[in-house]
């Protein structure tokens, strides 16, 4: 975490803002710009604020989430934080529509922030959310490579309930720097940013049934409104969306259960946590036999399941050209202190202590998916992430000569 | 193994021979008779000579292996006397059409030496060996009960050569009596004297591929022979000998492997070892987690294996209405010492050190079967059959008193 003061200067919107920055790892000074536009698109002339901070800080690890739903105050985002102990709340007494959540360790920021055009803007253009002409990547890139430098930014809000840009918002670097939302792999110099990526891959099947349950029964939309959303929706999406999973290190991949045939309903769900081979801090999860394709039911004398059970399948694959691990969940878990049973069987799962997993499942069993394998799979990426991040902090600890030079 | 010293009497055949035996465990005096007929049916009057022997013995654990096929020196008892330490042999200077095997600490006899018909015979009265009618139960209850009292016999020899019945030999109680043949648990009587019972089933399919390579490819036979024999034997088969595996306390089944649609060969097996649960001193082997449901295929970055690969199964299942656990493999070892692989995941395998089976298996490397799960399952029924053995052994030590008294 960041320990800052700071002072303000002002300078034309022209003139750019003076970076001075000592040597030192721990140390450095950093400065940030801000500019009090309001909202909508890019406008040139006015004044810019510049400030002078002193900080002492720690280079964040940056993790990037795709996903194709809003950003918000994810369950995933909570599974994540929870690792480090900490809850992660909104910036106090900032905007109350602020998409930001900071907790001790990690500041998730929603990438929905950085679109260019709100939502008057895009109905003008005629351009949806997901495409690219409606976000600022220039910007993204530069906030983004700004935190992992060390260095605060005064990053845009967009205002989900107005669909406006409010103003600004401080962002301190954290130790643990997360951008969520539709867009974190889809530039190539934010992504080269990133010590760590996952894609939420939500099949189109639990897509729509997810939606019908969510918009139909609890909204009251018609069948028809709603696959004609997704319709639209479909194009852009599989555009400039889908495409990013290719350079996820993990990506979670939600399903139809195969335990139940002809199931559509979305409640049982078959996931696969696919784990990317070879990337540095990360160690893929395996069950039983590292490298050997396995299936488990684990069902059986020990564990008694009701209908339709619970099967974990392993094994090696590739996917998108690259050598990965890939752990299946099909089912759920019909009591949750049942997955300890789980957890004892799978190994390299960055685990602190025996049982983490299930107690970190068992604290947020109000959450969904806890009784299934987004909830299981989430926890663990969180471990990961925990995992990774303290190997980057050893490894700078490590060669403090080489980190002194920079 | 049984010390012995005899002396003989005659007495008519309708004079039993008298049985002195004292009361200890370990010494004991035993009574066996010889009649010295030399083939055929049952024929009254003669003489019969009356061996009285001192021996100094064990009572024997007696197992018993069913198998459709002849008896003589199978690999599996090849491979069973092997995890003893020592080779079986017929006995010496002994009849060389003998069926028996003899090692240290066991001995085989076939159960076609009770054919109380021999080829003329069965022509005669128009059944097949497969018959109860052309077996001597009655004998061979009386001969295995005594065996297993700790008493020597004199057992008749089927002569597969001749067709005919030689003169008896004498079995003396060895460590461990196999009884292997057509009918080991055809009746009750025998059948409850086994401490622990086997039934190799050789699928239709697999039976039919063996016999086209040994009778077409090397006897000259043509398909509609081979066919024809099948089709003759199956209804007794069907009858007399496939009934017995309900009674089995492991089943080793032979199927054609699923690794390769649509093969008929027989070459790539996929073999099930069924555990029965609840047998007293067997303890079933499992693959990863006991009492759940797995498959494992092995290959992958650690094994790699050619076409068309390895794969195990494992999991509980009802066999006859009893709760068994079964371990399948399909396919077979490019190489045997990869075996160690495959043996480090498995547990309960009643080894005495690491890598015991794999030891085993390289030994008889040249045995059939030994690159794949005939030849593993095989072995590893030995092991456990020498557990079941040294836990008898163990519990009659545990309680002298108990055993003095018989």
């Amino acid at each position: 975490m960041a320990i800052c003061s700071a002072h303000t200067t002002t300078t034309s919107l022209h003139s750019p803002c003076t970076t001075v920055s000592n040597a030192g790892f721990r140390q450095r000074q950093v400065i940030f710009f801000t500019s009090n536009r309001r909202s909508g698109g890019r406008r040139h002339g006015g004044a810019r604020t510049c400030f002078q901070v002193s900080c002492s800080v720690d280079k964040p690890v940056v993790i990037g989430l795709a996903a194709d739903s809003g950003c918000g105050k994810s369950t995933f985002m909570r599974r994540l934080t929870s690792v480090f102990g900490g809850a992660a709340v909104p910036p106090k007494g900032g905007n109350p529509d602020s998409n930001t959540l900071i907790s001790d360790t990690t500041t998730v920021i929603c990438l929905d922030d950085y679109h260019s055009l709100d939502r008057n803007g895009r109905k003008e253009y005629g351009v949806t959310a997901l495409d690219p002409r409606a976000n600022n990547f220039d910007l993204m890139y530069e906030q983004v490579k700004a935190i992992k430098d060390g260095q605060a930014v005064e990053k845009p809000i967009y205002n989900h309930v107005t669909g406006l840009l409010d103003p600004p918002e401080l962002i301190t670097p954290p130790k643990i720097f997360v951008i969520e939302g539709l867009h974190p792999m889809f530039d190539q110099r934010v992504r080269d940013l990133l010590d760590f990526s996952i894609y939420l891959d939500i099949s189109d099947e639990v897509k729509f049934a997810w939606k019908i349950q969510r918009d139909m029964a609890e909204r009251g939309h018609s069948l028809e409104s709603i696959q004609a959303s997704i319709e639209a929706r479909k194009p852009d999406f599989d555009a400039y969306i889908d495409p990013q999973k290719q350079y996820a290190d993990a990506v979670i991949e939600v399903l139809p259960t195969q335990l139940i045939p002809g199931d559509n309903e979305g409640k049982v769900l078959r996931v696969k946590l696919i784990m990317k081979e070879g990337v540095k801090f990360f160690n893929p999860v395996y069950l039983f036999d590292e490298g050997s394709s396995i299936s488990w039911v684990p069902c059986g004398r020990k564990l008694t399941c009701s209908y339709p059970g619970i099967k974990f399948a392993y094994g090696p694959d590739t996917y998108f050209g690259n050598e990965v691990s890939v752990l299946e969940m099909d089912g759920q878990f019909d009591k949750l202190d049942e997955l300890i049973y789980v957890e004892s069987h799978l190994s390299n799962l960055s685990t602190k202590f025996y049982g983490e997993v299930t107690q970190q499942m068992l604290k947020h069993a109000d959450f969904p998916g806890s009784n299934n394998g987004t909830g299981l799979f989430q926890t663990i990426i969180g471990l990961k992430i925990r995992d990774l991040y303290e190997q980057i902090v050893a490894e700078r600890a490590g060669v403090p000569a080489e980190a002194a030079k920079v």
